[in-house]
């Protein structure tokens, strides 16, 4: 168990081969002329010496792997960024890529891009927001052939290609619809959780954008997830009601779907009803939308195509060594009407 | 961009030293009696340069990486293993390894040990269930020193160190609470969802063994996660309920705090009190236990020794090479009462 571990040499001894036909038959080059039976042979060989090739070793002879590495973001990772994780995993794999993320987070810049740079993966996915132009010049000169940057707060990066999702577009969305269905105010929910709130922000801008568009009252509100806070707000701005109309309806549009709950627990612990006197809207379309009562109006992101479309422009720039920025994608969304709104 | 990356023979050139040098310099190796003056120098040629160290070069020299891998297990990831994620990923920061988080989940047994063992790390942490003899002789044959099993499913492995947790004391816990709080029957829910039944099945004999123990009526429910699934289970319940008693009350642990939501959502709909005619017991202790209406009494597991202690273990057995398995922890638990019960 302490012994040495098998080399490539020792396969070779094994099988009675060179050291190249071992490497051939066992990284799976295509372009070497090895007989089925020397192939058994050796992978035989590799079998009963328990010897499996080394990446770092194929790393320094081929001068980079298939390996991508995507540093974890800073983020609450919630079931939709699971789940796409998940998803880029086995599209990557099927491009016969291998996929690792790596926390790290306390790096930033140069000194993320040095510690990425350190495994040789391929291409790295990195938040756009980590990634200034020296820490790009350090991947590249590592060798790294592909930077992609996935644009969290919803910012394409000036540096490098950069896939996001249109906050914006999000919260106007949501806006449209609350007022389609009658609300005379559009509120828009902040989290006050770092790592959520330049989100947050940018999707209160698309609520804004439609509320002034239509001329209606707008309200942003920064709020922590709290019960407290949220009765806090909630009695402030009952007190600064001036509308004057006893029907005056309101809209809010909550940022997800986790913030859509904690309000209409308060609104109905206040005995506000919902979507009487406040029209609610989240985001995700989690599990829990359906099992709100009422069940929550929330907008949905597609992000089925993402994942495959992502790994088919690395490989692309893996391939072409192509470079420059260029805006990927912007999600595509939908609002899913229930009985909130 | 696509020039040739540069080498540590390139740095010693620069900084005018040796290439040993720069390898001391550069792995921070402090063993090595090199001067402020020439640390200094080296440095700044790297950085001049852009060259970083190349951790597969690293291992093939010393044997070894500081990588520590962990195969990404085939359950839905809740908030609670995205965090401990995160804090093992720090606690291992501390003691200098750098977690991987990697994926290929359709992989089991020998073929997964291969595909781990090619990244070279110094440790992995698999899911148990994963793990069978040769894919652990695989493992140690290629050098790793530390294999430690999570135990998803709540059974110590019998060939490698196991962390796990304690699921039938999580769901008698629950049980005994709820026999304490009156009521006559006791039901555990059963996920039908894949990857979570295991968990499920352990969590129910707990309930199991108190019901025998206090010789209360026992039912396990296999259930899916959806409202109708839920309505149509209920549906039989109610015909089958001969109990005759018009004030029995039934208690149900509903495995997670998302199943204890759903059921709540569907009792409601159909005028059944909680917990005045059915208590409810959720697990995790979710931001939404709290904003459930009446509040959810939940099972929350305390992890947060959990991540230190896996880390120090793992350091341990890297340092000492120790092999053999035991059993290093059951996370403690403990009730919050609140008003399901």
């Amino acid at each position: 168990m302490s012994a040495k571990p098998p080399t490539s040499l020792d396969v070779a001894r094994e099988a009675g081969v060179s050291q190249a036909t071992v490497s051939y038959v066992l990284n799976n080059r295509e372009d070497a002329r090895v007989s089925d039976e020397t192939r058994a042979r050796v992978k035989e060989a590799a079998n009963r010496l328990g010897y499996v090739p080394h990446a770092g070793a194929r790393t320094l002879r081929t001068g980079h792997s298939r390996l991508v590495l995507v540093p974890l973001v800073n983020i609450p990772y919630g079931p939709l960024a699971v789940g796409l994780m998940e998803e880029l995993d086995s599209e990557l794999g099927r491009l016969g890529y291998t996929m690792i993320q790596y926390g790290a987070r306390r790096l930033k810049g140069v000194a993320a891009a040095r510690a990425w740079a350190e495994l040789r993966p391929v291409a790295v996915l990195a938040p756009a927001e980590r990634l200034t132009r020296q820490a790009v010049d350090v991947l590249h000169s590592a060798g790294i052939k592909a930077v992609i940057g996935i644009g969290v707060a919803g910012w394409p990066s000036e540096i490098v290609s950069t896939m996001t999702m249109d906050h914006e577009g999000i919260g106007a969305t949501a806006a449209e619809h609350i007022l389609a269905r009658g609300s005379h105010t559009l509120t828009a929910i902040v989290p006050a959780e770092k790592g959520l709130r330049d989100m947050g922000l940018r999707r209160a801008a698309g609520v804004q954008r439609v509320a002034a568009a239509h001329r209606v009252p707008y309200n942003q509100v920064d709020l922590a997830f709290s019960e407290s806070a949220t009765a806090a707000w909630l009695d402030a701005w009952q007190a600064a009601d001036t509308t004057g109309h006893a029907r005056t309806k309101h809209g809010v549009f909550t940022y997800n779907d986790d913030y859509a709950m904690l309000l209409m627990a308060v609104l109905a612990d206040n005995g506000i009803s919902v979507p009487g006197d406040v029209a609610v809207v989240g985001c995700d379309d989690l599990p829990l939308a359906k099992l709100l009562r009422p069940r929550l109006t929330t907008v949905r992101l597609d992000v089925t195509s993402a994942p495959a479309m992502l790994a088919q422009t690395l490989d692309e720039i893996v391939r072409t060594g192509g470079t420059g920025q260029r805006l990927l994608a912007l999600w595509p969304h939908a609002l899913v009407e229930r009985d909130s709104t």
